[in-house]
């Protein structure tokens, strides 16, 4: 039976530090995105965390025909406000309101999506780095699991993928990226130390993908009759260790999210 | 014994198809660095594969006490040239002149510098790629070698290993990246389809790191008892097919470098 990386005591811990430094400090969350369902959910599941880091959010919800500059306009204005400490951009959006994202000032860029963000995460040099992706990286250490010279698997190379790959890279760690093209995917991962699968198919891993040794960080956020799942089938209980879907990575990603608004915060 | 990955038939190719559609249209590459022997030697190389391509090289040697100031703006002035098809501003540099990459239009970009290049890297977005990495997967090319669906171990993580970790992900490779903290090197290494080595370690890969399938790339440029040598030892014969240190990359390389001002050209 596998041991069960919770994201909860991980997360707690990070949001006690980020109340501790923001709570009474008059700070502020700027979100932008579409009027959609989905993104709405995840600003009103951010505002809750907000509420208890004492941090105000200002939503803006913009209608389906607003046009790409007006949406850059209200980045800019976002950042201009002296109480932001992080700006959000809804993820991924239509080609033709990328540049959006080039208006996020790094400073508050506290979700990595201005480019220069992204090219400051490929050199390695200081700056915000995504949420998803730091969770996983804090969850492993948060239970002392070992990265430097290890093998890290990861399943999937897009937003979450390829920017932990770098990551784990600057951890020392070596490491595979395997994508929906791999040949031979069971036993690529069976070689992993720590196998992390970020792909979005549910029950993807199996016991077949790990040995009694793996450590499994599942960062799936699959929906499956009605259910929300993860990557990792239920029946993969012979590694060691394992983050479930729900409350794993994701409790810690809001509170990275949280945590670089407190570094914003301290950097100003 | 292994096939012999010669750059020469590769480079000549791309450079024919580079003089066919440079030749009396009056492109000049602009090269700033500083008068150090490294960067003079690799201009004078690059001038002589400039003149076979009729391109003009207007290089720029900077005294040691150069202000940054005084180098982003020779970068601006140089990509302001109405004749200019590629700006090349010498790497590494000292952190307090790093800022002038920032400054190359990403227009004449042809070696992948200024960051904005790099997110459009990372980001698989159009753009000009590092030559180096690029001369990498385009000799792979030539020989027919299938990257889809491969294992692709690269020896490095550094300015060549990481981008071409991108870039055969974007190939559909499955990529395992190694450096100096991997356990089992030779192991891993033996896993691969296609070995890169580009980490500057003379002799580094023997045959315990290749079986008789494996296709290794040699990106090492190393000087030993006065001799141009890569990463691969000379008795690594094992292998099915190797590019040979001086003679493979290299060549390519400055090829890939004129091609992409032939790209900057026609994308006027």
């Amino acid at each position: 039976m596998s041991v069960a990386l919770l994201g909860k005591p991980c997360a707690d811990k990070i949001f006690e530090n980020v109340s501790k430094g923001l709570q009474g400090r008059n700070a502020a969350l700027y979100t932008l995105g579409f009027d959609d369902p989905q993104w709405k959910q995840y600003v009103s599941s951010l505002s809750r965390n907000a509420e208890k880091c004492g941090v105000n959010v200002n939503a803006v919800f913009l209608r389906p025909d607003v046009s790409a500059q007006t949406l850059c306009n209200y980045v800019k204005e976002a950042c201009a406000q002296t109480d932001a400490v992080g700006v959000l951009v809804e993820q991924p959006l239509p080609v033709v309101y990328r540049e959006a994202y080039s208006f996020i000032d790094i400073s508050l860029d506290v979700d990595c999506l201005n480019p220069l963000s992204i090219a400051a995460l490929y050199g390695n040099k200081s700056g915000f780095r995504p949420a998803t992706p730091s969770a996983v990286v804090r969850l492993l250490d948060f239970y002392g699991v070992e990265l430097e010279g290890k093998h890290v698997v990861i399943i999937g190379r897009g937003g979450v993928g390829k920017p932990l790959a770098l990551m784990m890279l600057n951890r020392n760690a070596t490491v595979t990226v395997c994508h929906s093209k791999t040949v031979n995917l069971a036993e690529v991962c069976r070689s992993a130390d720590v196998l992390v699968s970020a792909c979005g198919v549910p029950s993807l891993v199996t016991n077949e993908f790990v040995t009694e040794k793996t450590v499994v960080v599942d960062v799936g956020l699959n929906f499956d009759k009605g259910k929300t799942c993860g990557d990792v089938s239920s029946d993969c209980t012979k590694c060691s260790a394992i983050s479930p879907v729900p409350g794993g990575v994701g409790p810690v990603t809001r509170a990275i999210l949280f945590e670089n608004m407190l570094k914003a915060f301290q950097a100003k």
